[in-house]
């Protein structure tokens, strides 16, 4: 077994007990693994299995059985042989691990076109998620109430999100503005950044963004109906004999 | 030189003829970062900006110039040494090959909360991707009109995707109906589609997925947030001079 740099470590015992698992050791791409396989446990825990291998499990979550095992393993968890695991306890460790035992307050900054759509999306507060406050700079839209809660003007942010213990940031501003309403959440101490704005943001160690950039997606599937196009005309040269059509 | 499986191969030729790019050889993270590469340059050309460097350009995209380098290898472009790269050349290499010089009918599927949010959001038109028709199961909601496009019963996916050439289909529907949603949607000949709908979904080789998932993102987050707070204890743990606090 290597970790990072290539040096062999001796393995470690199968079974290593819960609870002391460190954050800092797990990484980001089993963080985002592990928030899939919650998807698909709570769903059968709502179907009420009991017990799931580990075959079951990775193919509803669309990664293969080694992987699941291996960020299963980092967090501390290992399937009884022939049984499985537990539905119920992994997904008590599952949420455990990326701390939704506790609530979130989410603040959301930009509430035009897109953050307006995102303020009333019911899938963030089903959650656990409840948008506690709403920013934005028009004074037109500042004052209305979308889903129950006020539009604030922009310059509250530092007052709001500390008393109202703000752990999540939503920026859906135009990119213009995007870095400013980043400096104003991590100034107010919001750790954690959900970014929908086309723009690269610059935040301090220690502060975490993550980036939805729909238009990058768009761009992603509009490379592949090319590539697509592109082979079913060679597979219709092909078909038909011709090598330049 | 190493490529999959280990295989060494001879290096190629530092200059490669621009225009016979194999979409099959750029590897899935180069197409993502060239939709980012690309917004920058589209707002360098609005600036007035001609030429750039790799280092200029990478840092603006929020990677590292090596890497930048490298995927713009992949679409046969390097820039000229001491002056970098032409940014009006390099715009139309990338939007080429990413298959934006042709035009995207988008579908979108249930119009819901999220879903209702996307067809109004103005991103995706501005970007190229018209929304050419929107569909839902509901009867209250078939028949109404969500910027200036009509909601079509989904049992007429088949017919009006094929009539409009649609090339990129959205999934906002709950999760249960994803499924059948993408089987009606590449059923259609749709190749390219984007899944909001909290479902890993099947689709037949050649047919492209992405995937974005509010819930997921919000919960990796939240594994920040907590990792955060326990840095923060530990941190208040060592300055009073406590072990257990």
């Amino acid at each position: 077994m290597t970790v990072d740099g290539g040096v062999s470590r001796p393995a470690r015992p199968a079974a290593r007990p819960v609870g002391r698992v460190d954050p800092d050791r797990i990484p980001q791409a089993t963080v985002a693994r592990l928030a899939v396989y919650l998807r698909v446990l709570t769903e059968m825990l709502a179907q009420g299995v009991r017990t799931v291998s580990s075959d079951v499990l990775a193919a509803a979550a669309g990664v293969n059985a080694a992987k699941l095992r291996k960020d299963l393993s980092h967090i501390g968890s290992s399937g009884v042989r022939g049984v499985g695991y537990d539905v119920s306890r992994l997904t008590e460790q599952v949420e455990s691990v990326l701390g939704l035992t506790r609530s979130h307050a989410v603040a959301l900054v930009g509430v035009g076109n897109l953050g307006h759509a995102l303020a009333g999306y019911g899938g963030f507060a089903q959650r656990g998620f409840g948008v506690a406050a709403l920013f934005d700079v028009d004074p037109a839209l500042v004052g209305t109430t979308i889903g129950g809660v006020e539009v604030l003007d922009v310059a509250e942010i530092p007052r709001v999100c500390a008393s109202k213990g703000v752990t999540i940031g939503v920026i859906a501003t135009p990119a213009g503005a995007a870095q400013q309403v980043c400096d104003a959440l991590v100034g107010a101490g919001v750790p954690s950044i959900l970014n929908f704005a086309p723009a690269v943001l610059s935040v301090p160690t220690g502060v975490e963004v993550r980036k939805v950039d729909l238009a990058v997606e768009m761009q992603i599937l509009a490379f592949h109906v090319s590539r697509h196009d592109g082979r079913a005309a060679a597979d219709g040269r092909e078909a038909t004999g011709k090598v330049f059509g």
